[in-house]
């Protein structure tokens, strides 16, 4: 893999690139993995989801400008198939058999998939808080599951990616960012808002584990006012759950480093990580950013806000949202400013926490029409 | 609402347009709501839906040119989102307070959340099957849920319909094709595929229910051609369960008008229906096209084979590639042909359904490091 991609692309026309791609893989001669054979290059048609515009929900908080970048819109419905694609790619060009993970679903789920096209076998280690449906979803595409407890899958990840053939998809490292790779599959998020709304975002607001997504998107945007100049970089905003703060404590105190919480937890289980990247906070005060906690209520209510305009993400998604509007409520986001929140994962993955947003309104009805148009009326039956 | 679309689009650059296009809206001009005001447009970023190419799924069954159209990238998780996205733009212009619905899952979730985009109410008409992740995602759009038996649901539906200010999404009647704006919307399908294929299409495969995709994505080819000329109009071919081949069974006579079916059944709910669009037929006769016929056997191994390259499609969606290995097998479908096989929903609809794919080789370990060695090298723990 050659890492001269910057300097070849200063003599690309990276604007026309930018202008003609149209699916994930156009953005290959910014990617680590140009110089692989063509058939190393795995595609599930990740990438090129949408943005939408959310007037509605923006006016409610005093935002004209608000937007959401749709990554359930992905092959396995999460951000994560960004990093996995790149990263699976790079593994099966360098000749290895088995790619293995950890992984609370959404990153799971994303290398069985991979793995599955790339024609490589997949482990994955989950927690036994994963949901029955993910579970079925990885098995599906015929990855093993080992389910063990949190405390254990370290060592676990450690021995596993010890053996020959055996490539770690996120190498569970505390600090240091996860596989490099995948790390610049994250990059084409920048490059698609670029397409998306131009050079003139203010801000991009990421939910986060360890923050690799906010980091990755970071970098994209960066490497992009290098290339070819943006009117701004956007600040990146990071969101965490209050139990698993690592990113907004550190912040809060100006840190070099995030901090390592004990005993994280959160109803968003994705987001539910002890430890972040050093480098995402990094991003987070190269851009002039911020990192916001939140906590399990705010994260349900804005949840339930996403559901009442046709937006179903899951709860570490919506996390981003309620950081958006705990920002938007302090005078954080100016009402002028284009601001993107990234809703990483779909709702579907989760379906208990569907059960959370609102009472469920479902009758059973088996008689008569008169008992249809009665409950729809909503008079009692 | 105009339909003279047509004869406008004359006067205009089809193939520019087609060149431009990268959202759903963007074909608006072919769509019929060109004369809309632009806030009764409703956006989730539905259609863009990704093509991939499936060389090693084809290559195992004689085919080199095999594409999947992976419809579960839409917001909803299904092609739905396409004709929803219309009917309802349609229905809030004209005035209507609420949309209702009958539909086993897609048709519903898609409903609700774009009427919630709208500021709509939504009242669904669920069978009892219709599986609990769905009722919870349908819920947590804010849209009420009816579940009753099917013998029940046309005279509900029609009920409903009847009230003032009730927009019916897809109305129920033999024969005749549904709401004819949601038709339209499946437009994009073909507009999207001559743009990632080009116009020499031969055959595209849909699963078929009442078959509206079908016609839909067969009327979009036809007019592409009538506006700006095709290499050549695909086959239209629709796959069907054996126990619900109301296509199947008159096309083997050459009928005019679909067969209804009697105790429909099949393991595929979304497309376990007794009757089909008398459109669809015509769409299969006019195209040069077939309709076939697939067992649940044939449907679960379909998609045990997508799962096996990384791909999670409902067992609906999978039936349309039992078709398509049907036909190979048959020597139906040219080695060389370019075959389109549109998988309409995701997998992660019906969990329980995957369940079925593979034995689920899930194990728990919470013990040691060499009981996780041993149980990825396949020895006893």
């Amino acid at each position: 893999v050659s890492y001269d991609y910057v300097a070849r692309l200063r003599a690309r026309s990276v604007p026309e690139l930018l202008s003609k791609a149209r699916t994930f893989w156009d953005f290959a001669p910014l990617l680590p993995v140009d110089d692989l054979e063509r058939r190393s290059v795995i595609d599930l048609g990740q990438g090129s989801t949408p943005l939408i515009a959310a007037a509605e929900l923006g006016a409610r908080i005093g935002l004209k400008r608000l937007f959401f970048k749709i990554e359930g819109a992905n092959p396995t419905w999460s951000f994560k198939d960004r990093y996995v694609a790149v990263t699976v790619s790079v593994a099966r060009a360098a000749g290895f058999r088995r790619v293995v993970a950890s992984s609370t679903g959404n990153l799971a789920a994303s290398v069985a998939a991979f793995a599955a096209r790339a024609g490589l076998d997949a482990v994955v280690l989950c927690p036994p808080e994963t949901s029955r449906e993910l579970i079925a979803l990885i098995a599906s595409y015929g990855a093993r599951v080992l389910i063990m407890d949190w405390d254990m899958r370290a060592s676990a990840l450690a021995e596993l990616a010890s053996a020959a053939g055996n490539f770690p998809v996120g190498l569970f490292m505390p600090g240091p960012i996860s596989n490099p790779f995948g790390i610049e599959g994250y990059k084409t998020i920048a490059y698609e808002l670029y397409q998306q709304l131009g050079s003139r975002i203010d801000s991009v607001v990421f939910p986060c584990a360890r923050g690799n997504g906010l980091y990755g998107t970071w970098k994209g945007f960066k490497e992009l006012d290098e290339l070819c100049g943006l009117e701004r970089r956007p600040r990146m905003i990071g969101v965490q759950p209050a139990g698993a703060a690592s990113l907004p404590t550190a912040f809060a105190r100006g840190a070099p480093a995030a901090a390592t919480i004990d005993g994280a937890h959160s109803i968003a289980t994705s987001i539910r990580e002890s430890i972040a990247s050093d480098a995402a906070l990094h991003a987070i005060y190269a851009s002039g950013g911020a990192a916001v906690s939140v906590n399990d209520r705010q994260i349900v209510e804005a949840a339930a806000d996403l559901g009442s305009v046709g937006i179903s993400a899951e709860l570490a998604s919506a996390a981003a949202f309620a950081g958006v509007r705990s920002l938007a409520a302090e005078g954080n986001l100016d009402e002028e400013a284009v601001v993107v929140c990234v809703l990483t994962s779909a709702g579907l993955k989760w379906p208990a926490d569907l059960d959370r947003l609102r009472a469920p309104d479902v009758r059973h009805i088996a008689t008569t029409k008169e008992a249809v148009i009665a409950a729809v009326s909503g008079q009692a039956q």
